[in-house]
This record gives C-alpha cells, sequence and structure tokens, in this order.
C-alpha cells in the first residue's frame, strides 16, 4: 500500500500516514494539491490530509480541493499534536536566542513561549522543516517546536518537552482514495451544500436531518471566495449516505439547496486514547 | 483617536484601521495579543482584528482572545484583498526567481503562480514583511506578493497586478473598544457558546432563533482546545442582543447551553463596493 502525505518525514502527516497501514510505503509530497494529484494519477493508493485542528480550526484549502476533485473521503483519524522545543545536542535553555515554527504550533506553546526572555520568535512553514533548518544549518543559537519524530529523524534534542498550553491537541486527518479502506461499515457523511441568502434557510437544512433523529457532528459555514455574501456549509453527519433516512434527508435538502454534494461515507474514527490509536512499533507522539 | 493593529504599515489591517478614521493615529503592533494588550491598557481607543477571510475562513486565535479578554466587538468592515507580485524598480519577471509571501496570499495567487517556470515559492510569515524584506535586502531576483500599499510604503513596483485567481477576495475585520464606535444602532450581534454533546443540541440552539425570526449570518462549530470532542459554537446574528426577541432567545439558549457569551452587538457594515468604503483621500486595494 502506497499513501501520499503533505510535508516532510517527522511531519504529523506523516504520523497520520503510519497510522494507517505500519507497513505502507509512505510518500512525501510537497503541497496538498501533490496529494490530490498522486491519487487522482494513480501512484498512490491513499491520500491523507490535515483538515480540522482542535486550535487552528478547519483547514480550508483541503475542503475546496476536496469540491475540485471526485475524490471520495473514505476514512478519517485522530493524531495527537505534542510539540516539543528541539535544539542541537548539547544545548541548553540558556543558549537559545531564536525559536522558529510554524505558526499555528507557536500559538500551541504559547505560554511557554511568553516564559521566555530575549528570545526572538520566528514564524515558518511548517513545524519539521524548522528542525530540518535547525540541524542542515547548525544554528546553534537556534531552537524548533516540533514533533518527538522531528527530534529523531533531524538527530536534535528536546529541550522543553511537551510544550503546547493543552495537553489534549489534536488534529483530524481525512484519508482520501478510489476505493474503501476497511471493511467496516461507514456510520459518518462529509457533505457540502449551499444555501439562498434568505432568513430561515440554514434553520430549513439543519432541520432535515434533525426532524429525521440524524445528528450532525460538525457544522461550518464559509464565504464562497467569488460570490462575496454566499455560504458554502460543511456538514458531518452521524449516518452512512445509504441508511435510508439519510438519504431521505439529502434529497429533501437537496429540493431547496442550489448545491449539495456528498464527499464521502466512511466508518468514522473512535475517540480513543493515542496509545490505542497507535501501533506497537511505533513512537507515541511522532 | 488612536488604532491599533497587527502588522507592519501596509498590511490589510494597517488599510482596515485607515477605514475607520483617516486622521486617526495607527498604532502597529507585533502581534493580535498586544492589540488587545494595548486596548486594555488604555495606550489606544480601539483595536482592529482580521476575523474571517474568504478563502482562509476564520481567524480562530482572534476568537481566542476575544473569550480570553472583555472588551466587547464595537464595529466590523470590509477591505478588499487585492495581491500584486511586487518587486524592485527595474526589474521584469523574468529577472524572478524567488517569491515570497504568507501561506494564504500565495493559495490566493495559485492560478498564476503556478504558471511561472522555475520560480522557488517561500512561505513568510506575512505579506508586507516580505515586500519590507525585498526591499532592505535588495533581493534583485525576489519578488513578493503583497498589496499596493506595500509596494509604496517599501519603494517596490508591481510586476504583475492583481494576481489573485478570483476578483472578490475580502476580509472582514472587527473593531475591538470600551466605547461604541459609532452612533449607529447595532442590528448584528456576534455570540459563543458550548452544547452538550447530545444529539438534537444544534438543532435546539438553531431553533431559538429561527423560531423568532432571527437569521444567523454565520454560524461555525469548533472543538474546545482542552475538552477533545466538546465544540464552541460562534454565530452571528442579524439582530441587536437587546432587541427583545434576540434577548428572549439569548435567555432561551443559556436554558440549555452551558456557556453562552455575547461578544459584542454593533452596527453592521454595509456590503459596500471598495470604492465606497474607501475615503477619498485614500488609496483603493492599499
Amino acid at each position: 500500500m502506497r499513501i501520499a502525505y503533505q510535508g516532510e518525514p517527522g511531519a504529523f502527516s506523516e504520523a497520520a500516514a503510519r497510522q494507517i497501514a505500519g507497513d505502507a510505503v509512505l510518500v512525501p509530497c510537497r503541497s496538498f494539491e501533490d496529494v490530490f494529484a498522486s491519487v487522482d494519477g494513480g501512484t498512490v493508493d491513499y491520500g491523507v490530509l490535515p483538515i480540522e485542528n482542535s486550535i487552528g480550526g478547519s483547514i480550508h484549502r483541503n475542503f475546496d480541493l476536496l469540491l475540485e476533485h471526485e475524490i471520495p473521503i473514505v476514512g478519517e483519524l485522530e493524531v495527537p499534536v505534542v510539540h516539543h522545543l528541539l535544539a542541537l545536542p548539547g544545548r541548553t535553555l540558556d543558549h537559545i536566542k531564536r525559536i522558529y515554527s510554524h505558526p499555528q504550533a507557536l500559538a500551541q506553546c504559547d505560554r511557554f513561549l511568553r516564559t521566555l526572555s530575549g528570545v526572538e520568535i520566528t514564524a515558518t512553514y511548517d513545524t519539521a522543516g524548522s528542525a530540518k533548518m535547525i540541524a542542515d544549518q547548525r544554528l546553534e543559537d537556534g531552537g524548533a517546536v516540533a514533533s518527538a519524530r522531528g527530534a529523531k529523524v533531524f538527530g536534535l534534542v528536546q529541550l522543553k518537552s511537551s510544550s503546547q498550553d493543552y495537553e489534549n491537541y489534536t488534529t483530524r486527518f481525512l484519508v482520501i482514495g478510489p476505493r474503501p479502506l476497511s471493511t467496516a461499515a461507514p456510520d459518518k457523511t462529509s457533505i457540502v451544500f449551499t444555501l439562498a441568502n434568505e432568513p430561515g434557510a440554514l434553520f430549513k437544512a439543519v432541520s432535515v436531518f434533525a426532524l429525521r433523529g440524524i445528528d450532525l457532528t460538525k457544522l461550518e459555514s464559509r464565504p464562497i471566495p467569488d460570490r462575496k455574501w454566499e455560504y458554502l456549509f460543511y456538514v458531518d453527519l452521524a449516518a452512512a449516505s445509504d441508511d435510508p433516512p439519510c438519504a431521505r434527508a439529502l434529497a429533501h435538502l437537496a429540493e431547496f439547496a442550489p448545491m449539495v454534494r456528498v464527499l464521502g461515507s466512511y466508518p468514522s474514527c473512535k475517540p480513543a486514547s493515542a496509545t490505542d490509536a497507535l501501533p506497537d512499533s511505533f513512537e507515541m507522539h511522532a
């Protein structure tokens, strides 16, 4: 099995890809677009995409790409996010004058970073890339906020472990691909739809599911890029799309929603503990 | 009047601050936190914060800070986002080997950037900062995706004007401060609430407004950082919070929502054209 992910080895997306199948060949991609292109072109079996972060929220670029492509969502998984302050071996906190990481990772470690004085905080494109930069350029006074796996891959040490503000950060990932990922029955459906800009439209949309006892596990409105003041809605339903009440609710929604599209119907991940979710051979929090 | 904003002169937040009052003293801040601190400390009258982008979606960090602080939202405004490819004077597209900008700006110009070959695209922390870097370091083969105002501030020229994929990108900004911003009556209310994780909870929440004829103009669910699988909801209502039906709806919501907080009730911005919204003395798209 070949799985594409975005980022460098050591990125959280790599950890997600590894959760799917410990023996899969993991294919790093430069961009989310390249992940979709790899699945479209058949050079990989699945792609893995971060879609929602417990602090940064939805990753809209991936919703856009799901709409642009015809590749269905076939699964989801959660990866715990644990950040560490990494540096070259032999360094201590006193040596560090500049810390690099992705803006979201820096925000997640805000409280710890505020305890440091005389340290410049520099935002970069990704966490694993920051760790790589410290290693490649031998930045003696530099630190990177990144994963334990990043430390391992790039030969760095942890100056401060688990440096994020809250313990329970997670990122939810979607798996896309032309074939089902598992034999488990789908129990979750992701849809996107538009609504006419008129009073009560959203209430009607929510009602078609509530009246049939189908729970919504996510609802998000988003302005449509090229049509100001119109909104797209992303909704996750706690039901399979071919479950008769759900199928009828979707047909009901289509009676008044200008656009309804099912992005995929798949088995939901259980909110398992991190240890349960990771195979034994894989280092936790990496 | 003194208004704090995050970023460098030439940033879109500066344009937003300038829209509030052409003669205001604008105070650049290093971070969103610093904008809140300036308003809290009374060194400025208002702060201006980007909150929703027509492509990148909500800026959750600012929702977090609104929850952490007690400063009300007193207004909102829309700023059109127009990106240009900027470079040193005398340069042409053929000279450019590396282009710098914020990842969201790069994503917004994806189609144009894909037409360039042999050019390295580098993500940075902000658009205006990228323009500043080209100018300060005299990067002869560098370009920055930034605003027309950025070109003016840093002495750069536009190699490619209006280089974004869609014409109608906008960013919505909130104005925060201890006093009302205008004498116009509030007609919009922003609230945040939590819901018990039980079937139909969201339907009930939407119903308290729909049953009273109050329209929702935004609804977004977001995982709570330190309580996995629980959600915060951000909702904008098309009504003043002290309007009796709205006040009753909020009381109704509080009957079953563990937490309800009004972030502010304020006059909504009209979806005016860019030209209408900007004072004559101010350069459009800056």
